[in-house]
């Protein structure tokens, strides 16, 4: 079956949902200050400021301004300063290692208005850290164990400790740089955060959708996502795949939890089938968990994505459950051989076509002895094309028992842009055939 | 041939090579204004101040501190106040967009105390831009036409022009949030930012390298990456991958030149096997291009990267030339069906051994007919180790006419890294075979 064609424009845009913040006359808000030449110099990319605004909106605390500034007493003293003013909740990262040039420790002290002073359980925690393999513990790791006097120190699973600490009513925090370890000393204060935050439950929801740009999603979903409705609908994008954000705040965890249950519904009724999943899920774990579900096994003949989609498939743990095998058959001549595709055909309709990509999933499927088989031909460019055949032109086939059904699609975009979607829509109409 | 077992640390450092930045007492600054709601939610990761970073700093102009804001008047204002007082340059980004929350136009007017003024010909540059597609301009987008006045208009790929005002000395530009459209658009006022920089001609050499850790690779060159050096030399790490970045400034471009080459000569005779490449290289390229130029041919058996080594080869376009096909053999009996492999050698030495990744690049090789096949097994986790076989235990072999070399890796680390280090190894093994 030869379905129409798709045009897929795929644009990097920041924002074409609308921009929403969560924010209530009562809200606490938060600043996040990010220390470190390396992330000034752009050596390191910031992710900490976004997680960090994530998980801090997840809890009714929306960031009102991040900071970026050099490991220096005097910046760092100023944008803690300048977060203050923003905000109830400042958050730093980054500056609490061993070496000389990480100076948020003497930082917070000084901005405290306190001395820093030796901890020996924390030293004890750091010679034991190094200790477990068998290393003597540096005499610069010392500087660690320290912590302004009234604050409290938050354990790490590196060497450094986190600060926090109360001061004129608001909550400063300090978290090590590294991303790993950021994360888990966040999730350790999390409990406190939220009651700082006041008595209000958050529930969080997120509906993971595929098959649609933000604006077409933007649109179905429309009103509501208005600024300030509760609960609240965010919308993100990331390569291709749209994530709804469902938060919704209440008294009680009850109530919350009902809200976002209710626009949970609410929203699938109008995406139906766009919505793949929820959470952090990926189409491929998706697919995985229905094939497993099925007993159903699943194999691959790839030719412009090159192994991308077996890449995708097999980042899942377990996947060698449903999946055994693929081929990457790029020449036409390995299509051939490998797979036993005619010679004729290829020649007729040439390597990217319809019936091209439907024998490389029935050859393949045939071969491995599967329930399902994919096949993708396309044209990833950025050469290759011609007025009838263009760059983006991909054509996926997916074979079974029910027969084979083969979509072609234009992705009007680069390379690694093209062979990434077709990897994604291959995954989406598998998705969509288990569903039946 | 059997190599010595290699144990590499996977470690998420935001910076262990020392943090230097390039700063004289006479050169000129720049600070760093994000605006957007949705970055300041978490919803989308700033990339662009870390683009922007790393080219001031190529151009001499380093990045003293980054501000990110709202998009609301009040905001931006105080953010370019704050900027203003620690830079020279003053780049902002996002909020050009048509709609009523996209306020830098209105808040850059306000700060240089001057009127938005309509530009026909920038109107007429929008309007054209949406009749090419045969579109009608929306009323909204009239806004986008207008420009503070005295200031200069920067034309976009897309529909928001940028600006760029000189203010008591200073310069302010205000790009598009986009990424592609404000990189574009930055490269456009390189000129002018280099001539306000100052007359100091500044070459930069990036040498990529792999096989090493940042911590080692900065040990090895010690003392040349010290603050205020001429060449300074940077060190940042990605994946796996480390780029030293050279930067030579002085009065004559050729001063500079001469400089810059001299340091990498410097390097790379300390660094010799570990740098792989200059500039944006990846591995998969630099292999890819060794190929080419010996007229080599090359085909994978893949197991635990189940097709990202493929991916990884066939990112490069021409790929075509070198690579016409792979296996991803998941399962034992894919190994032995698809490639030949004799059960007994599986079932004696078990999926993950010595003998069996050989015995893959062997049966690939000669069933694909080329010059190299690489072979890759190992336990991706997060199950499936044991003591004697743990997770992170990868054997990669390439064949070739000079026999069958095999090595034994362990990395020490999660899923998507072992396999991604796993791909990136069997890559550097046969880049230092075509070395040869």
């Amino acid at each position: 079956m030869f379905r129409a064609a798709i045009l897929i424009r795929i644009r990097r845009s920041r924002a074409s949902c609308r921009s929403v913040t969560l924010q209530s006359i009562n809200m606490k808000k938060a600043s996040i200050v990010t220390i470190g030449n390396e992330i000034l110099a752009g050596k390191t990319v910031d992710t900490n400021a976004a997680h960090l605004a994530i998980e801090l909106h997840n809890i009714g605390i929306p960031v009102v301004s991040t900071y970026t500034i050099a490991d220096e007493i005097k910046a760092i003293l100023r944008a803690l300063n300048l977060a203050e003013a923003d905000a109830d909740v400042i958050i730093a990262t980054g500056g609490l290692g061993p070496t000389d040039d990480d100076l948020t420790r003497q930082a917070f002290a000084e901005f405290l208005g306190v001395e820093l002073r030796l901890q020996k359980d924390l030293l004890e925690d750091i010679r034991e850290r190094f200790a477990r393999r068998n290393l003597e513990m540096p005499e610069n790791n010392k500087i660690q164990a320290y912590i302004p006097v009234g604050a409290k120190a938050l354990k790490n699973i590196g060497t450094a400790p986190g600060i926090m600490a109360e001061h004129k009513g608001k909550l400063f925090v300090a978290l090590p740089g590294v991303p790993m370890e950021m994360s888990r000393m966040f999730e350790s204060i999390l409990p406190e955060l939220k009651e700082f935050a006041g008595s209000q439950a958050v529930v969080v929801r997120r509906l993971k959708c595929f098959g649609a740009g933000e604006s077409t999603i933007a649109e179905m979903i429309g009103d509501s996502m208005q600024r300030g409705r509760n609960p609240l609908i965010n919308c993100t994008a990331s390569e291709g795949i749209i994530t709804l954000h469902i938060i919704a705040s209440a008294k009680e965890q009850n109530e919350a939890l009902k809200m976002a249950e209710k626009d949970e519904k609410f929203l699938r009724d109008i995406l139906r089938e766009l919505v793949y999943g929820i959470g952090e899920q990926t189409l491929a774990e998706v697919v995985g968990e229905k094939l497993a579900q099925k007993n159903k096994t699943l194999t691959l003949a790839e030719s412009c994505t090159g192994g991308w989609l077996g890449k995708l498939i097999t980042d899942v743990p377990g996947s060698s459950k449903y999946f055994t095998r693929g081929w990457i058959t790029y020449s036409n001549e390995a299509k051939i051989r490998e797979l036993g595709i005619p010679a004729d055909l290829i020649e007729k309709n040439g390597a990217v076509s319809e019936q091209v990509a439907a024998a490389m999933a029935r050859c393949a499927r045939r071969k491995a002895g599967t329930d399902f088989a994919i096949g993708i031909t396309g044209i990833a460019g950025p050469t290759g094309g011609t007025e009838q055949k263009p760059v983006g032109l991909v054509y996926i086939s997916i074979d079974s028992d029910d027969g084979c059904e083969t979509k072609r699609c234009l992705f009007i975009s680069k390379r690694p842009f093209v062979r990434l979607r077709a990897a994604q829509t291959a995954l989406n109409m598998l998705r969509l055939k288990l569903n039946i």
